[in-house]
C-alpha cells in the first residue's frame, strides 16, 4: 500500500546537517519510506495523500533514558542530590508499582502522553516488578510506541519496601523474558539499577542472559561523585566505575549507560571501544546536581552519544525539551571551560535527540530510505512571525518554543498513531 | 465589599521561607487583603465566598525584564551570542514596530498570555516607537497587568532602520510621557536600551527627567564580556559600567538592571549602596552563552534580586518557568564553583520571581495584609501523585511540573482578572 505525505520535511542525516525538502513529498510503501521529492513523481499521481499543507515534518524523538514510574512524581524533590533524593522520593514512588491498578493508571497516561507528543522510539526503566512491567510494556505497545523495557534488577542496598531476593530477581526476570514474546514492538532490555543495587551473583547472572539471548542492556555510568565513591568501596578489584559492567558480560555494542558525566579518558576509551551508548540527560543532570557531560569531547572522540530525559530527575517529557536541555547544558560546559569547547547548535542537539537515539534501533540517518516511519507532524501556523521565516528557522523555533497542541500528526514504525 | 477565598494558601514571605495555610481563608475588602485565617471569621460567615476547594492559592509572578517585541520572534536565533543576535534578530524584529497593526496584533496576545498563565506584575522593554509602546501599554492595561513599560531611547550604534535622532528621542520621549497618563494600572519607566545605544546628550536628558519627575529607570548592565569591552571604549572615563548610567543620574533606587553577570566586588558593592535593583534573567543568561550571575552572593551582600524571563533571549513568558530557571542558574554557578556556593532551593527562586518582584511595586512581603491581591489559582487535581502529598510538596512540584490550563483563576490589583 502507497501514502504519499506533502509537507516541509526536515530530515537530520549527520550531526548538525538538515536536509530540507520544502513542499516537499515523501514516499511510503507498507510504512516504509522510498523515497523523499521535491516534485511528486508521475507514478504515485493517484496515491493516496496526506497533504500537511505548509506543517513541518520532523523525525520523531528517541528518549533513550527515563524511569516510567516516577512520572508519578515528576517534578518533585529537585532541592536534593541523587542518593538523597532516591532514598526520601524515588524509592518509595516506586514501592507502589506492586499494585498493578497504580501501574495501569500511570502507565497508560505516561504511554499516551509520550507519543503524542512525538516520541516514538525509547528506553525506559520500569521498576523491579514483573506484572507491573508487563503492564508498562502493554500501554506502549498500545499507544503506538517502539520500546525496549527493563524490568529492573536490584537486591541490595535498597529498603525493604524495594528490593528483591537474588534467587526472586533471577525466577522474576526469566518468566518476564518468556512473557515479553507476545509484544510486537516491545522488547525487553536487561536492567540491573545500577552496580551498588546489585550483587555480584545477580551481576553475573545478567550478564550470562545478555550473551546467550544477545539482549539489550541499560544502566548508570558514572553520573555523581558520591555514587563513584561508593562503586569504588563495593568493587575494590575494579579501577573504574565500567568495569564492574564489563566484568560481568554487560558491557556490549548493545549497551546503554546513562550520564557518564564523571567519565575520564580512560572511562571514555572503553566506551568507545566497547561500542556502548552514552545517554546524555542534561536536565536531569542540572536538577540533582551531577555535574556536566562532556558530550562535546565524546562526540569528537567518536563515542555514541543519544539522549534521555530521565524523569524523575529530569523535569519534562516533551521531546522538544530533551533536545533543548541538550543544548542548554552543552552552554554550560561552554561557558564553564572558559569560552572554549564549542556548545552544540540545535541541529546538534536535534540529531542527538532523534537519528542517534534511532541508530540503536536499527534506524538508518534522518528519514532514510527502506526504514519504517516515525515522524511528528508540527504545526506552527498559530505562532506569530516577524517576517516570513525559511523552513529551517521555523525548525529552530520549535525547539524552543513550546507549542501546546501544535503537533497534528505522529508516526510510528509506519503507522498513523495520533492525528 | 468583602470577599473571601477558600483554598490551600502558600505565602512567600522571606527568601526561602513559606508560610502554609491549609484549607484556609482570605479575606479580602475592594481586594485588599485583611487577612488570612486558618477557620473563617465568624463575622464572614455571609461573606461572598470564591471557594476554590483544594487548589492552590499562590502569589502571581512578577517579571522584571523582558522585550515585548520578542515575543514575536520568542525562541528564535539561539546559536548566536548577544551582540550578533542583537543584529541578526532582535533589531530587525524590533522595527517592525512602526506597524502600529502588526504591534496591536503580537501586544494584545501577549498581554493575555502573560495574565492567562499568572504574571500580573512586569517590567517591560517596548521599541523605540512611541505609538506602539502606547499599544502596549493600553493592552497591558486591558488584560488586567500592572506593569512599567519603557519607550526604549537608542540614537546611537544601531542600524539606520531602529535608531532615532537625538533630538527625535526626547520630544518622542516627553510626548510619550505626557500620553501615560491615561493609564491606571501601567506606567512608564525611563529606558536607555544600554549604554551602546545613547549618546551622552540623550543619557544626560534622560537622567535629568528621572531625577525632575522621580521616574523609574531600566537598562542592562555587565551582560556580556564583549558588551562591557564595547562600554569601556565608549565611556573611558569611566572605571565600570554601572558608572556610565550613575554619572547621568539614572542610578537610583528606582532603577533596574538586568542581568548584572559580571558584577565585581566594586560594582555590586555600587548596586547595594544606591538601592539598583539586579534583575537575574537565567534563562536568556545560558541562551545566549552571557555567562551565570552570582546571585546567591548578591542576596548574600543584601542586593535586591528578581527575576526576568528577557525573552526573546529567554525562551519562556511563563512564571514557573521563570522560577525554575533561577534554580537551573544557580545550580549551574553551584557546580562551576566546585559544589561550594548553596544553591537557590525552590522556595527560594519562587520569592524572587513573586515577592521580591512585587516589592518594586510597592507591595509587602507574601500576602501582605494591606496589598491588593495578586494571586493565582492552582488547579493541580489531574496530576498523578505517587502519595497524598503536603501542600508544600503539591507547590513545589508546580513549579517544574508543566501543567496545561491548570491556572483556574487569576488576581491583579484585587480584582479576578482570569477566570
Amino acid at each position: 500500500m502507497t501514502t504519499v505525505l506533502k509537507g516541509n520535511i526536515v530530515s537530520a542525516t549527520a550531526l548538525g546537517k538538515l536536509e530540507i525538502t520544502e513542499n516537499g513529498y515523501m514516499v511510503l510503501e507498507d510504512g516504509v519510506i522510498t523515497g523523499i521529492h521535491d516534485r511528486l513523481p508521475e507514478a504515485y499521481a493517484h496515491a493516496p495523500l496526506e497533504d500537511y499543507g505548509d506543517c513541518l515534518i520532523l523525525q520523531s524523538f528517541a528518549d533513550m533514558h527515563f524511569h516510567a514510574p516516577q512520572y508519578a512524581m515528576q517534578g518533585m524533590g529537585f532541592d536534593l542530590p541523587l542518593l538523597e533524593w532516591l532514598e526520601k522520593y524515588a524509592f518509595p514512588t516506586e514501592a507502589r508499582y506492586l499494585d498493578i491498578g497504580f501501574a495501569r493508571e500511570v502507565y497508560s497516561r505516561l504511554a499516551r502522553e509520550m507519543v503524542q507528543n512525538g516520541t516514538t522510539r525509547m528506553c525506559v526503566f520500569s521498576t523491579l516488578h514483573r506484572p507491573a512491567t508487563l503492564v508498562l510494556m502493554e500501554e506502549l505497545e498500545k499507544a503506538g510506541a517502539v520500546a525496549y523495557v527493563g524490568k529492573v534488577n536490584m537486591d541490595r542496598n535498597s529498603p525493604d519496601f524495594l528490593r528483591e531476593t537474588t534467587e526472586g530477581a533471577k525466577t522474576e526476570t526469566l518468566r518476564w523474558l518468556d512473557e515479553c514474546s507476545r509484544f510486537r514492538n516491545v522488547k525487553p532490555m536487561i536492567t540491573p539499577r545500577f552496580t551498588p543495587s546489585c550483587t555480584d551473583e545477580l551481576m553475573t547472572f545478567l550478564g550470562k542472559l545478555v550473551q546467550e539471548r544477545n539482549l539489550p542492556v541499560q544502566s548508570h555510568l558514572s553520573e555523581n561523585r558520591a555514587e563513584m565513591n561508593w562503586v569504588r568501596r563495593l568493587h575494590p578489584d575494579c579501577q573504574q566505575y565500567w568495569e564492574t559492567y564489563a566484568k560481568f558480560g554487560l558491557w556490549t555494542d548493545r549497551t546503554l549507560m546513562a550520564h557518564c558525566v564523571w567519565c575520564d579518558e580512560r572511562e571514555r576509551k572503553a566506551i568507545r571501544e566497547a561500542g556502548v551508548t552514552m545517554v546524555h540527560c542534561g536536565a536531569s543532570n542540572n536538577n540533582i546536581l551531577s555535574g556536566t557531560a562532556p558530550v562535546r569531547q565524546m562526540l569528537d572522540e567518536g563515542i555514541k552519544v543519544v539522549l534521555g530525559n530521565d524523569v524523575g530527575a529530569g523535569d519534562s517529557l516533551q521531546g522538544f525539551d530533551l533536545v533543548a536541555d541538550s543544548v542548554r547544558a552543552s552552554k554550560t560546559k561552554h561557558v564553564q571551560d572558559g569560552w572554549t569547547t564549542p556548545f552544540l547548535t540545535v541541529a546538534e542537539g536535534w540529531y542527538l535527540g532523534t537519528t542517534a537515539g534511532a541508530e540503536f534501533f536499527g534506524a538508518g540517518k534522518g528519514f532514510a530510505v527502506g526504514d519504517a516511519l516515525h515522524a511528528i507532524v508540527l504545526d506552527d501556523s498559530r505562532l506569530l512571525t516577524p517576517r516570513d521565516l525559511t523552513v529551517q528557522e521555523r525548525f529552530e523555533r520549535s525547539i524552543y518554543r513550546r507549542q501546546n497542541d501544535a503537533i497534528r500528526a505522529v508516526w510510528s514504525e509506519g503507522r498513523k498513531v495520533v492525528g
